[in-house]
This record gives C-alpha cells, sequence and structure tokens, in this order.
C-alpha cells in the first residue's frame, strides 16, 4: 500500500455525473467535477462524458492513482462489478463497469450501488461516524436505503439489503413504479409529494396559494422542491402534504428499526433537505412506530448530495488494505 | 480451552423449562430434560425448578463443567447478563441471571434472550447452516425473531433487533398487547388465530363442524392448535383462518427480506408446525411483497423446541474461544 497516492470517486446518477479527487487518509477534495447528464443521454455517452471529467482531472495530478471507486445509481452485482440496470438511463444492462474502467484507468476499481456507497460514505466521513450499526435512507425521485451493521457494510444475499422504499406501508394505497400499492416510495418519495400537491389544489381551488404562486399557476409543472418551498413560506396547504410524506417516512423508518434497531438512521437526498419541522415529524411517526426502549435517533445526512461520492472514495480505499 | 469438557444450555420459557447437557464440539444431549412451568409459579420458583434440573444432570457426569448458555423468554440485556422483564412470569425485573448463576456454577455463563438464541442455533446447527444472513422467526404465543448477519449474531443498538412481530401491517388493525393497532403478533400469532377462528364461528352458526368438534362445542377454549389440527382434517373455516395467519406472516417476512434481503428465512415456534400449506401460504405472500431478484427462501426451523436451547450452547462455546 503506497500512502501517498490518489483515489477516484465517481457517481453515475440518473440526472448528473460525479467525480471527486482525493488521497489515502484525505478529507478534502483535490478536485471535484459536477455536471448534468444531457437530456436524450445513454449509458455510453455517460460513461464517455465521465472519462472527460477523469482525464481533465487526472491531467494536473501530482501523485499516481491507486484505486477507484464507483457509486452508480441502480441495481449492481458488487462482487462482480457489473451494473445490471438504471431505471433512468437506457442502455446500461449488464454492463461490466469495473472492467471497463481498470482497463481504461489500469488500478482496480469497486462498484457499489448509490444507496450503499451512501451508507458507507456517511459511516466513515459524516453523520453516522463511530456508529456501530446505521441505516441510510436518501429521499429523491425514489427511496433506496443502505445498511452497516456489526461495523461492517452489509449487501444482503442478491445485493439489494435496505430496499426501504417498497415496503408496504399502506395497503391498497397509491400504485408504485414496483407494481405494488402502498409502498413507503409511492408515499413519501418526490413524485409523490408532487402527485399529492396536485391532487389537494385540485380539491381545494382556493389553496395553496404561494403553491400556485410558485409555478405561475401551471399546477402541473409542480415537483416536490415547489412544495418544500411553499411550505418554508407559511403555505398550508404545502406544508399538509410534506407533514403527511414525512408522517409517511417515518412509519417506515419506524418498521426498519422495529427490525434491526440500528444505532443510528441517516436521511439524504432531495426532499430531506425539506428542513428541522420535517425531520421533527419523521421522527414522531418514527417513535410511534417501535417498541419502548427502541433508540429512535434520525439525522440529516451530513455529506449531502456528495455521500454516494465518498463512499466510492471508501470502496477505493478499501481495495488498498 | 478445554476441549473434553461439558456445556450446560438452559432456556427460560414462558411456559416450560428446559435443560441441555452436551460436550464442546458434539451435536447431541449427553442429557436433556423439560418440565413444565407450574401454575403460579414466578421468577425464583423457575430458578429454583432449573437449578434442580441441572444438579440432577451433573451429578452423573463424567466430565467438568466449562461454560453455561442461556436462552430467556423476554428481554435481556446480553452485555451484562441481565433479564430485564419476563411478560410472562413475575418477578424476573432486573434479574442479574448470568452473576446468579456464575455464582452457583462457578463457570462463565452468557445470557440471551429465545429470539436471538433461536437463530444462532438454527444458523449453527439447523436450517440455517452455511447462511452468510439469515433471518429467525419464531410464531407461538408471540411473535419474535433474531437475525445473523455477514456470518455474526447481530442484536441491535438496545438488543432489542429483530422484533417482526411489531411491525405494523394492517394500519388500523386489530389491538396489539404493544398498544399499537395491526401489528403482525396481532394477526399472525396463536392468540391472534384462536380469536379469528371464535369470530369467524360466531359469524358462520354452522361452519367449522371439526373445530367446534374439537372443543366439544366450547368455542372459548379455542386455541390456534385446535385451529390447526382441524384444518388439517379438511374443516374449511379453520383452513381459512390460518391462510390468513399464514399470509399475514408471509406479508411480514416479506417487508423483512425488502429491508434485510437475508439468504434465507428460517420459521419456528409452535404455530410453524402447521404444516406444508401453511409454509406455501407464507411463501406465497412474502414472494409478493418483495422486489423482483429478491431470494425469498423460507423453511422451517430444524432444531423444533430446540432452537433456542442448541443457540443457548452456541452462547456457552463462544465464551471458551
Amino acid at each position: 500500500m503506497e500512502r501517498a497516492s490518489l483515489l477516484l470517486a465517481l457517481d453515475f446518477g440518473g440526472t448528473k455525473l460525479t467525480a471527486g479527487l482525493t488521497a489515502l487518509g484525505e478529507r478534502r477534495w483535490r478536485a471535484h467535477r459536477r455536471v448534468p447528464a444531457p437530456p436524450g443521454s445513454n449509458a455510453q455517452s455517460d460513461r464517455e462524458i465521465m472519462m472527460a471529467l477523469v482525464q481533465d482531472m487526472l491531467a494536473t495530478a501530482e501523485l499516481p492513482l491507486a484505486a477507484v471507486g464507483v457509486s452508480f445509481g441502480g441495481p449492481v452485482d458488487a462482487a462482480r462489478g457489473v451494473v445490471l440496470l438504471s431505471h433512468h438511463v437506457p442502455g446500461w444492462e449488464n454492463t461490466p463497469l469495473r472492467q471497463w474502467l481498470e482497463a481504461r484507468l489500469g488500478v482496480p476499481v469497486a462498484v457499489d450501488n448509490d444507496a450503499n456507497a451512501g451508507a458507507l460514505g456517511e459511516w466513515r466521513f459524516g453523520a453516522g461516524q463511530g456508529c456501530d450499526s446505521i441505516l441510510y435512507v436518501t429521499v429523491s425521485t425514489g427511496i433506496g436505503g443502505g445498511w452497516v451493521v456489526n461495523g461492517q457494510p452489509y449487501r444482503g444475499a442478491d445485493g439489494m439489503a435496505g430496499e426501504i422504499g417498497h415496503i408496504v406501508i399502506q395497503p391498497g394505497g397509491p400504485e408504485c413504479i414496483c407494481g405494488r400499492r402502498g409502498c413507503l416510495e409511492a408515499l413519501a418519495a418526490g413524485p409523490a409529494i408532487a402527485r399529492r400537491a396536485r391532487e389537494c389544489l385540485a380539491e381545494n381551488p382556493t389553496a395553496g396559494k404561494a403553491l400556485r404562486a410558485l409555478v405561475s399557476g401551471d399546477v402541473e409543472t409542480i415537483t416536490a422542491r415547489h412544495v418544500s418551498q411553499a411550505a418554508a413560506t407559511g403555505d398550508d396547504l404545502a406544508q399538509q402534504v410534506l407533514d403527511e410524506a414525512a408522517y409517511f417516512l417515518g412509519q417506515g423508518i419506524g418498521s426498519a428499526i422495529t427490525l434491526m434497531n440500528p444505532q443510528r438512521v441517516v436521511v439524504g437526498g432531495g426532499v430531506a433537505k425539506s428542513g428541522p419541522r420535517y425531520f421533527e415529524m419523521v421522527r414522531a411517526a418514527a417513535r410511534a412506530n417501535v417498541l419502548p426502549g427502541m433508540t429512535v435517533d434520525i439525522v440529516p445526512a451530513a455529506l449531502g448530495d456528495d455521500a454516494p461520492l465518498w463512499g466510492a472514495v471508501v470502496l477505493a480505499g478499501d481495495l488498498l488494505n
């Protein structure tokens, strides 16, 4: 193991590509690039854009590259370093991404999904430091999760542990992209919040003034971010929709705590930026859904959007042990 | 570590007391005693009965006793070896059982709750052998669970991991002893099966002939065991009640698989003796509640009522490492 060497972290998200360069033992980025994935992008164009970022970063690097870690926004076979699928970007089916990057960069590469990477990142460098067990939950377009248990990442028998977005919270509830009804994701992720806000606005033609104003009256363009923004300015309808979503998230996290009793739950992703009231609601719902004596310690992610990227740093560093 | 030495396993259940004697590395009982806890028993009388069993077994032992493992039917602080509470037997509050036994037997003692012990037992000696991760679920008067993950027992931040009986399956459903509604335990444990059978019999005065006959018409005395027996003889009403309970259990196990993706789920306890149809229903419900690609491997416990006792053997053996 060479101490003075560089670790490269890559994050293939559904809508953006991020690369970071750090050194073994360091906790800052020597270089960091984030670009949106262009409309109509596919697996090949995403890889090419990422390689351009990497070459740009490595061009001025003063130390040798030692290893690469990759966070991927979709199901991954971490043991083989193969991307199984992207739900957002076409063409990723069964892509041997580890092999592809090792051939181009000449160093060992490790690949994991973004929720596992986020859990690793928050556990080693963020809000989960020092914990023996954490559940990391990311709430954005979907709801994903990753586990650290007994002081080790835990991926499950099929690398699919942590799919908290697909536990059923409300039997017979709204349809989920997985085909079932009432999954947590269908009740508390960004699109669910936006859909619920549109429903409430349709039912209450005089309510939600601030929310309507944010989209200039074009209710169909409302996103979860608009709902958060309107709630922050005191819009009652937006606040109620956000409270509901937070409550559902807390119910789901409560079930996870009941089953696993983790030391801490770290919540990241865009929706989790909705502020302290959101977190209070999540905590209250979780507390109402666990047994007396069970720890309910639910905190915002500390690394923000870079949690999976820092997890990729952990993956890269672990290759050198 | 002395190889040719004895391990003593004790199981304090709610209604029976069991002790087993084996030797390090052996997989058979050199002695095994099980007695019912007498009506009106308390913590002190249970301990005295257990010590009588132990003295009887050790009187003829030809090797020295090396360590003791204890499975306790209730919340335990495993790290300190203290029983926190029994829900069935009065007087156990904050009993330093490890210390009490060490003073009497002069060897190291380890204590854990019965669900964790059952998980350990099935993992090391039973239906979970060779698995990297298992969930053990015990379905009897209550529903408990224990985890092995990454090839290690996992107890959680407060020693309460595995409380699958208290995840909410049916919001607003039947009241649970924990004070909430619609918990898995309130839908699928023995008392829930008996209650539901009584309700169905009251609604259908001409149905359930075989079930009524089993209790000589005294519907109030029906237990889950009667329902299983009647179902096995083809009683439609009993079969439907049992199917429903199995389906709820499968839903709960499905949520656990979604969250943790264990390699195998091992189901023990009295209700799990209801036969192959019960297990098929559990599996079908679990499959309908997980994502595609997730392993659904649900099997009956191999060690039967002795799973916690074999787990106690593991606890005892681990004290010598």
